[in-house]
């Protein structure tokens, strides 16, 4: 029996942090006529709000350093403003979605990460368990999950979690049960294969070519993780990823052929 | 056919304002044997966070008025970092924790406050439908719903909204399916006869004496819209409503002749 198609988008600040983009994302999400989840991350407006409260902020290696005072900015930033908005938002374009964090019905379990090179991430999760039977009955029931990267340790403990971590894992967990396509929306058009030439999108690669152009230097070091990222989703039951600006993303459901698609073998 | 019991608890700022006292309720609520859901205010926070970031808290006739600036405010607090936090702390005794506004799922859809006596009480939402057969989904699959008092408009629009009319609304839509008994949880032991003697407590009140006390005097201002509130439940399904003390929520529920019981007719 042919599993049932369900899309797994995860949205970045550059959707969140301005409005009309915003709205205009969640339209077109809206329109999706499968099964769907929307994962988002942070914005600019947590570090807006630390810096209103006097909290600033620390990052390592791209990645926020979360102290306790910093733990309670995201959660109230990502967790209450963001995803409460984009859930009012989508409810005003008749799509029943639902916010949650992986504490919300233990959905995302996390471990604290351990000290690193004598780095202390301080209150950041690194994915131990996803529960794809509690948002598969969510999905059944014609809810959409709006995911904020927030999970817990099972201990009492919120942990700040990347967004992008998020989406792979649930696309992971949900592969059993669901056809799943993940769709990374980001500020660019695909993965570049000149990062001077914002049209030079690579409409396909494999796990092959991406090593190639990763030891050539031509894809960049920020894109990396992301691609480490889709090629494990990609070898472990998910369909397809897609990486695409957020205002393609319709238009490539609809099956134009745009954003950078990333497949198991070509 | 009988129907299945849910406890509906409600707590107040006094519960989350104090971390021991949160602790110790949430062991308490996690040993409720039935169905249940809790629905929180807001507390202190709030304030502490607005004043942080120089947004002044205004109050008329006990409400909080919300502008624009403490409507994000109390949703980053209510729906964020209080019912985050609050879920948590419920995984982590065994207790499977969904936290959720009344945009989540659409479950509580409100109207906007239209101007009373020129007053505008900003983004504040007086309540219009309770979606139970969403909530019933939930909790039938052993789900416990924890509820912010932050609801929608269907429109985009959150709305600020009374905790206590959350709970209430709530416990009289659940009533069609479960025998509902309705908890609120503050900072006094019950409905005092004398309010200088905090142990004064009326242990039992139909709606006739209920009149009687008001009209004498005997039952306090800061008391009438709660009580009000509970009667009307009574009044609407509800099984039976008791005012009390947080700690002890338990030792009433197995049995015990604490706080304030309000009935139908005694």
């Amino acid at each position: 029996m042919s599993k049932e198609k369900l899309y797994l988008v995860k949205i970045g600040g550059n959707v969140i942090d301005d409005e009309k983009t915003l709205h205009s994302f969640l339209a077109d999400f809206s329109k999706i006529p499968t099964k769907k989840i929307l994962v988002h991350g942070g914005g600019k407006i947590a570090t807006e709000i630390s810096k209103g409260l006097g909290v600033e902020a620390q990052m390592i290696e791209g990645r926020r350093v979360t102290d306790a005072e910093t733990l309670k900015i995201v959660t109230m930033v990502y967790a209450g403003l963001i995803n409460k908005n984009i859930v009012a938002k989508l409810q005003a374009n008749n799509n029943n979605a639902i916010g949650l964090t992986g504490a919300d019905a233990n959905c995302i379990l996390s471990n604290k990460r351990p000290l690193k090179n004598d780095i202390d991430y301080g209150f950041v999760g690194d994915i131990k368990n996803i529960d794809s039977k509690v948002l598969s009955l969510l999905i059944s029931n014609n809810l959409n999950p709006v995911i904020a990267p927030i999970t817990h340790d099972g201990n009492g403990n919120l942990l700040n979690t990347n967004a992008d971590s998020v989406a792979t894992s649930l696309a992971i967990g949900l592969s059993q049960e669901y056809e799943v396509d993940l769709v990374y929306c980001f500020e660019l058009k695909g993965v570049l294969s000149d990062f001077e030439d914002k049209n030079s999108v690579i409409s396909k690669i494999d796990f092959k070519k991406y090593q190639h152009l990763k030891n050539e230097g031509i894809i960049s070091k920020g894109m990396i993780p992301k691609l480490d990222n889709s090629f494990e989703s990609i070898n472990n039951g998910v369909n397809r990823v897609i990486i695409c600006q957020a205002n393609d993303l319709l238009p490539i459901i609809q099956g134009e052929n745009l954003g950078t698609l990333l497949v198991k073998a070509e």
